[in-house]
C-alpha cells in the first residue's frame, strides 16, 4: 500500500496537469447524446490491492462505456470458449488502424486484427450471443466492476442504433467473409447496448484493479475470471488499447489502458492498482486527452510504467 | 536466482520441444549466404542477473544479427538524441504489416510506423549517420553485448548489398518525403553493415540481461545505457519486436523479444534474465519457429509472461 | 450494311475460336443458380444498322442480365437526372480494382468510382428508387432491348438475396458516407431484381444498335434515349465496363463492351453494330471467356476496333 | 476539311473560354526551372489531315514536354518489341491512382498498371535503353513532331534531376520486383531527359496529326509508326492519358490526350486533326487547366468526341 497522503499530493497534481489539456480536446459528436456531455469534467479514481481508495474530481458521473465494453466482451468470450477458438475469430495483431478501418479487414485478411477495433468486437460479439443474453452480460458487467448498479442508457442506446450504418457495413463484411455467422441486426444491437451501458471512473477502478490481481475479486480473493483471460486481456490492452495511438502510450506510458469516446479510460497496474478516469475531450484518436496527461504523470512519479527501472 | 537443476531441466525440455517444430519452417534463403546456414541448428543461453549462464545446443554459432541490429542502433540514436528528437523522425506504432512494407509509409504516413520496420530502421540509421561511424557503432555493439569478438561477416554484408533494391526504394521514398537527408547509398551501407554484425545466441543473451537490468552492466553495475532508452527499448521489443506476429507473441508468451532473419531471437525478462536463441529455420513471418517454441514453454514453466498471475 | 456472306463466314470462324476457350474459364458458382448454367453454350449475335440480324449459336437460350444491368440503371439515372446530379454521387473513372472493391470506396474517395462497380451501382439505383418502380425499370429494360419478353428470373433473385451480405456492406457502408440515403433493403432489391432480368444474346444486340444509333430505336428512328446519355455510356462501357480488365480490352478490341457474370456481353459498334454473346464460361475477372475470343476476332477481320487504322 | 473562317472563330471562343480558367489552376512548382512559366500563357494550335494548320495565342514558346514524353517513349518501345513484349512488362489498366503512386504497385501488381504512370514509363524507358541511345530518341522524337529544332532544355533536366527521389524510389522498387533489370541511374536519366525535352504547341499539334492518320507523315504519307503501335497509343491515351482525371475527361471531352506538368496538351481527333495546346496553369490533377476547358468546347462544337451522334 502506497502512502495515502502521497497518493492524494500525486493525483491532484496530475488531474491538475490534465485539466490544462481538456481545451485542446473536443467531445464526442458523432451522436447528440455523447455531444452532451460536460466538457471540463474530469475525475480520477485509483482503488489500491489492499482495498485502499482514492478519489480526485468527478469520479461518480455516470457516462457510457463505449470502447472499454470491448474489454468486457472479450472477457466473456475468452470465459466462454477459450483462448483458440476465440482467436480463430479475431487476431491479436495491433493494427496501425483507426478503430472503424475496413480497408486492412477487406485487404489483408479474412478475419479482424484484433478484438478492439470495430470489427474484432463485432466479431467477439457474435461468438457470444448464443450462449448469453443482453442481461446475462449487464449481469457479468456489474460483477466485473463490483457496481450493481451499472445500467442501460437508452438515450445513448437510441442515438447510437440510428447512426450506426458504419458497424452495420463491417458486420455485413464479416458476414460475406464467414467470420460472423450470427444474424447482423441482433450482433449489432447488443454490440451497441454494450457500448451504452452507464458506469463511473470509480466503477471503472474497480474492474481495473480485478484484471490486476489476475481476475480474483479484490474484496475476498473469490475468482471472477480465468488467469488465462486476464493476462490475454491486459497484454492485449497494453499493445491495442489505445485505438492507433497505443504503441506510443506504452512506450510513454507503459500501463495497459482501454479507453472510450464516452471519454472513459480502464487502467491496470499489474499486481498493485485499478486506475479509472473520466473525462470527456478526447484527442484526435477518440482518447480522452486529460486522461493521457493523468497517467503520464501517475507513471512517472509512482513509477508504474511496466519497464520502469 | 532459479535452481540451476530446475533451470537445465526446464531449458533441455524447452529446446527439444523447439527442435520439433524445425521442420515447420524454412531457413531465409533470399541471399546465399543466409540459404547456408544448417537448418538443424539451435541453441539457447539464459544469463541471470546474479551471472549464471546456461546453456542448451548451439549456442557459440556466430550467425548474422540482422533486424536485431534495429534494437542496437535505436539505443545508440536514442542516446544520442532523446526520445524526442528520434520519435519525430519515426513512429512508435505496431504496423500490422510485414517488415518491408512500403505501402503504409506511403499511403498514411509521413514517418515510418516504427523503428522495427525497414523504413524505420533505415529513419533511425540516418539520425545515427553524422555523429558515429561504423567502427563506434561495431564498439557499442561489442560493449552491449559484452562481446570483444563480434565482427562483420563480410560474406553476408556483400550479399546483402547485391539484393537491397528494395531497401534503396524505401530509403529514396523516405527521403523524398525528407525523412532522411542524408546520402541514400552511405545510409544503406551502414545499416545493411549493422545487420551482417556476427553474434551469437550467448552475446545476445548479455545485452538480454543489460536491458533487463535498465542498462547496467551485470558484472559492475556500470551504466551502459540511460534508463529511459532502455525502457522505451523494452517497450517496443514487446509491440513491434516480431514482424507482424508480435500482437500474438505478446499475447502468448509476453517476453520483449526481437528478431532477425539470421535465425536469432533477443529476449530480456525484466529485472531477471537475458535470452539468446539461435535456429535459423524461420516461421512464415521470419522469426525463429524453434525460438518461438521455446520461448513459449519457458515463459509457461518459469512464470515469465509479463501478466502472469 | 455489311456482305452477309463474309459476316456469316466471320461469325463461325469467331464462334469456333471462341468455343476453345471454354475449356479455360469457369461458370459462375457463387450461387447455386448461376452455377447451373452449361459451360458450353454459346451464342453470338450481330444486328446491323439497316436491320440485318446474323445469328450463330445459342442465341436464344435465356440467362441473367447481372453487371450489365448496370448499363441500364445508368441510362435510367442519367435520363432521369442528367450527368451533373448523377456524376455528383458516383465517379466516371476506372478503378483498377476487381467489381467489388471495398477499399478504394472508403480509403480514396467519398464516392464510388465509376457506375459500373458494385458500389457505384448501388449509388445509382437509390437514384432511381424514389421516381421509378421496378416494373418501370422492366418496362425500360423491354423497350431498350427491343424485347418484351425479358422477365425476372425468380430462381436467380431469390439465390442473389440469400448471398449479398457483402453487397449489403458496401450500401452500409454508402450510407454511412451519405452517398445514398435510400432504405438499404430497397436499393439492393431492386439492384439484385435488376441483375436477375433473363435475356438473351440477341436482346442484347438489339441494345447495342439502339446504342450505336445514339440512342434511336433502328427500327423506326424514334428517340429512346438522349444523346448525351447514349455518349456517356458507351464511354465508360469503353474505359469501365470489363471490370479490372477494361483497359486490355480497350487496346486490344477497342469495342465498348459491359460484361455480366451471367455470361452475357453487351458490345457496341458505333453508328453500325449491336453485338451479344453468352457464354457462361467467365475469365479470372469475370467476363465470358469466348466472348473476349470472338470480339478480337471481329475487330481485327471487320475492322471494328474504334481506332482501326 | 473544315471551313477555315468556322475553325478561326470556334478556337478563339475556345481559347477565351480557356483563359478564364487560369486563375483556378497553379503552374507546376516541384522543381524551380517550371515554376518561372508564365502562368497566363495560353496556345491553341489545330493541324488538319489536308495540311491546314490552325494557331490561336502562344502557339510557339517553348516549354518542356513531361509526361507526353511518355507517348514517345512508348511508341519506340513498340516499334522495338511489340505489344506482347511491352505489356509483359507493363499493364494496360487504367489506375485510378495519381501518376506517382507507389501503393498500387507494390500491393496489388507486380507490374506497373500502365505506361502513363512513372512505374510503368520508367518500366519501358528500361525495354529501350539497351536499344537506343537518348540521341536516337531525340531524333525519333523530332521526326514524330515534324519539328527538326526540339531540344533538351538543360535547366529543367538539371532542376528535375535534384529532386526525382521519388521517382528512384519507383525504379528500385521495380528492379527489387524483376520489372527492370537495367541500371537504375541510367534508366532515371534517360527517362528525366525525355521529359526535358523543349516543344511547343504546333509540334504537339503535328505529332497528333501523325497519330490521327494512324503513324503516317501527313506531308507525304510515309509510315513513320506501326498501325498496331498508332492503335494502341491512342486507346491507352484516351484511357489513361489525364492522370487519375483520365475517365472523366474521356466522358466529357472524348478526345484521345496525353498531359504533362509543363502545362501541354497533345490531342488527337482520330483520321482528322492533330491539336496542341499550351497552358502551364494546371488543375489539381496535373492537367492544363484551360485546355481542357478548350478540348471541351471544340468537341462540343467541332463534334470531335469520339461517340458523339
Amino acid at each position: 500500500m502506497r502512502d495515502p497522503e502521497l497518493m492524494k499530493k500525486v493525483m491532484k497534481k496530475a488531474v491538475s496537469l490534465g485539466k490544462k489539456e481538456i481545451e485542446n480536446g473536443r467531445v464526442a459528436d458523432y451522436i447528440p447524446e455523447l455531444a452532451k456531455a460536460r466538457k471540463d469534467a474530469l475525475g480520477l479514481c485509483i482503488v489500491e490491492a489492499d482495498g485502499a481508495v482514492h478519489k480526485v474530481g468527478d469520479t461518480n458521473i455516470p457516462f457510457s462505456l463505449q470502447s472499454i465494453s470491448k474489454v468486457v466482451s472479450l472477457c466473456m468470450a475468452l470465459e466462454l470458449h477459450g483462448l483458440d477458438t476465440v482467436f480463430s475469430h479475431v487476431g491479436m495483431e495491433p493494427s496501425g488502424e483507426a478503430f472503424n478501418s475496413i480497408v486492412e479487414l477487406d485487404l489483408q485478411s479474412n478475419k479482424p486484427f484484433n478484438p478492439f477495433i470495430n470489427s474484432g468486437a463485432i466479431a467477439v460479439e457474435s461468438l457470444i450471443i448464443d450462449y448469453r443474453s443482453f442481461d446475462d452480460l449487464l449481469d457479468f458487467t456489474r460483477m466485473l466492476f463490483l457496481d450493481p448498479e451499472i445500467t442501460l442508457n437508452r438515450q445513448v442506446y437510441n442515438s447510437e442504433m440510428a447512426t450506426c450504418d458504419r458497424n452495420r457495413a463491417i458486420a455485413y463484411l464479416l458476414k460475406s467473409k464467414n467470420v460472423i455467422t450470427t444474424n447482423v441486426d441482433t450482433s449489432i444491437e447488443l454490440y451497441t447496448k454494450m457500448c451504452s451501458l452507464n458506469v463511473t471512473a470509480e466503477s471503472l477502478a474497480n474492474f481495473g484493479l480485478v484484471l490486476a490481481l489476475g481476475g480474483k475479486d479484490p474484496r475476498n480473493g473469490n475468482r471472477l475470471l480465468k488467469a488465462e483471460t486476464v493476462q490475454t486481456v491486459k497484454t492485449i490492452m497494453l499493445t491495442c488499447g489505445m485505438y492507433d495511438g497505443s504503441g506510443q502510450f506504452a512506450v510513454e506510458v507503459g500501463i495497459p489502458t482501454k479507453s472510450g469516446v464516452g471519454g472513459g479510460l480502464l487502467s491496470v497496474v499489474d499486481r498493485e492498482m485499478g486506475i479509472g478516469v473520466y473525462g470527456p475531450s478526447l484527442d484526435a484518436k477518440g482518447n480522452c486527452i486529460a486522461g493521457k496527461a493523468i497517467l503520464r504523470y501517475l507513471a512517472d512519479k509512482l513509477n508504474l510504467h511496466l519497464f520502469h527501472e
